[in-house]
């Protein structure tokens, strides 16, 4: 056995404890609070070692700043935890059930998936969000992070390790790959025989390797291409405010809109209001024909490339269409469906839009920034998923189960 | 674009218009029962052809007799299709909803999952069955048949693809690739921009070879190696007629069992009532130690490999253990998670039992033979999934959709 399948077989054998481990799971998450918090220090000094490989490196800013850990972010991680520990456990939930005319009773009850994998990139704060969630569903998990943030994915791993043993349970419930070749992450996505399903969690490229690579079963989270459209019948100001909203609260992330479209009959009068709102956040607008002949020379003519782009920056493409049915097909053809709005007053519109729109989250006037486990009410997310299997959309501890049929019987044969 | 490329493309425009098809679906269903009724000649025609070229191509009497459609299985598939069509619609089923403090609306319902591909081997009835399931969930299929069934596949698939359009529904809900060779097969496993999810019906090396190669979501269905755990506390007699249902009722299918496990302090009395019954079909037993000096030898002397096989047939292994403990670790190991069986009076076993063990259904005092689609009282099944993402046990219409969440808002923005 390779050193990653001898972690499969341990996960797998942690898993069957805590499928049935109930508030001793609970006592393990607060464990887990306490030691991250107990033990800042000892993070903070493994996460310097990373920051100062990384700017040798030459990381980016920006990566270097998902990279760092201080007192108040551990103190965050921690506070997380805490909140995950207070989320109802949905294990043995019963999903639906009744009695055949035969007389078996059958309950459709909740169970956890069994083994993850999870694989990302440089944020060591994912090793304590994604493995708590993973245990408060009773799953076992192996954490596979990127090489950059090694050092402190090994130091939070062993202190959340020592912390579930701490509480009577498994430490192998939680595992980290510490070999950060390309080969264990290769080697994880073909992990059929312990992995019951990956879940890969970082950028476009990422995603991609693991969804054209893995054997195992992989849900696809991230990717997100969303679009505001500005119906004929929208309030103005409206869609000005959602649109600066869903474009300039927090460009880098998924949920933020990367093309608007605007139909014909009022983008004569909608885009100077909305562009006046973005220009307080210095947005770079890079428009269709009609959008540049409106807006004039200070929008960046668009091109095919535009409308596939998810920007993560302070740009949006600007699209104006001749009727409802254009800008459906424009966010058919474009969309990564993640989250999808319509700005409208008109009845019919706000329903057809609902309707016909495929994608994680339709929107009817409501900034597309709202698509969060959070925000929707589900607690804590693991991500949001863009696809159709298994789950879609913002992923909570549900969307961490699978389900059982439990027959009750006394005797019955099929005939 | 490749021929698959552009079915898949074709698949996805089809699946837009199927999302929202309502009522249409079941015009369409209905005028394919007919179809396939008014067109019996047609269909055995064609699949005389492939009966005669199974036959020179030395086909076995039992795969002859899956490939083999006459008068009355036809009539059996449109009534398949006619109470397929009788069941409810699943799509715009509300699941869930509420309002959020914010005041914003969200409701998740229940969509499509887009464009389905099914590969299946030699039975051309799956042709049918499989795709009016697609139809009625609002997914658009993709079908790849076996080449054994090519003419009978393709026959079906045109009066299908015809009765559909008469019903003002897209052909292309409905297509069917008539390239055989590994190639097609090959190409729709990678099929990621326009298939949602691949589901594999027929034997272990299919299922295998597309869980392996597969590029787009897979649903792993069938594979069933089940036990029945005969408990210290089981009533010996409902022992016996369980074993006997759940072995000779039907052994090439995935819910008989394959091996039961009997506690030591019970065998003596209950092996040779077991062994009793089972020799009424001439039942061949393949025993651990103990269960050859108790039943004589008459018994097969088993080996590991008999642990781990799906006989489909009239073979059944036997082990006695000496715990719960050990009967549930057994199947911990060697079950393939399809359904596992405890018999016992005892409360504390079966409560127990149904909760350790993971498996799509855990039974109490019944025979494994119910976990189907129309037992369960789900109505038609596509399939038995066996893996725990997206779907476990039967599959009906609801397995075949995925969900959305729609939003109702008034220009609320995340803040």
């Amino acid at each position: 056995m390779t050193v990653i399948e001898q972690m499969g077989a341990a996960a797998k054998i942690a898993a069957r404890t805590l499928a049935t481990a109930g508030e001793k799971k609970n006592d393990a998450l607060k464990a887990i609070a306490k030691a991250l918090t107990d033990n800042k220090d000892a993070i903070i000094r493994a996460n310097s070692i990373d920051l100062e490989n990384g700017k040798n490196n030459g990381l980016s800013a920006s990566l270097l700043d998902r990279l760092m850990l201080d007192e108040k972010r551990i103190d965050g991680i921690a506070q997380g935890v805490l909140e995950v520990a207070a989320l109802p456990d949905p294990i043995g939930d019963v999903i639906s059930g009744g009695v055949r005319p035969n007389g078996l009773k059958i309950t459709k009850v909740r169970v956890p998936l069994g083994v993850i994998g999870i694989i990302f990139e440089a944020r060591p704060n994912v090793t304590a969000d994604a493995a708590v969630l993973c245990l408060k569903s009773g799953n076992a998990v192996i954490l596979r992070g990127g090489k950059e943030a090694i050092n402190s994915n090994k130091c939070i791993a062993d202190i959340m390790r020592d912390a579930v043993e701490s509480a009577g349970l498994d430490r192998n419930s939680i595992q980290l790959i510490t070999d950060t070749s390309r080969a264990s992450s290769t080697e994880l996505m073909a992990l059929t025989d312990y992995l019951d399903v990956l879940i890969p969690r970082g950028g476009k490229g990422l995603i991609r390797a693991v969804v054209e690579n893995a054997k195992v079963p992989v849900i696809e989270t991230g990717a997100g291409n969303c679009h505001v459209y500005v119906n004929e019948k929208a309030d103005i100001d409206m869609a000005a405010d959602i649109i600066f909203n869903a474009k300039t609260s927090r460009p880098s992330v998924c949920n933020a809109i990367e093309t608007i479209l605007i139909d014909e009959s009022i983008a004569e009068k909608a885009l100077p209001a909305i562009k006046a709102r973005l220009d307080e956040k210095n947005v770079e607008l890079r428009g269709c024909e009609k959008t540049v002949s409106i807006l004039g020379s200070s929008v960046v003519p668009a091109d095919e490339s535009d409308w596939e782009t998810e920007y993560g920056d302070y740009i949006l493409a600007v699209k104006v269409v001749s009727s409802f049915d254009e800008a459906v097909s424009h966010i058919a053809k474009y969309s990564s469906g993640h989250s999808e709005c319509i700005i409208t007053e008109d009845y019919k519109a706000a329903k057809r839009f609902t309707e016909v729109v495929d994608a994680a989250a339709v929107y009817v006037n409501a900034s597309t920034r709202f698509t969060d486990g959070g925000m929707f009410g589900l607690g804590a997310e693991i991500g949001i998923s863009t696809q159709k299997l298994h789950a879609r959309g913002p992923m909570g501890l549900n969307e961490l189960t699978s389900m059982k049929f439990i027959i009750e019987g006394e005797g019955q044969i099929r005939v």
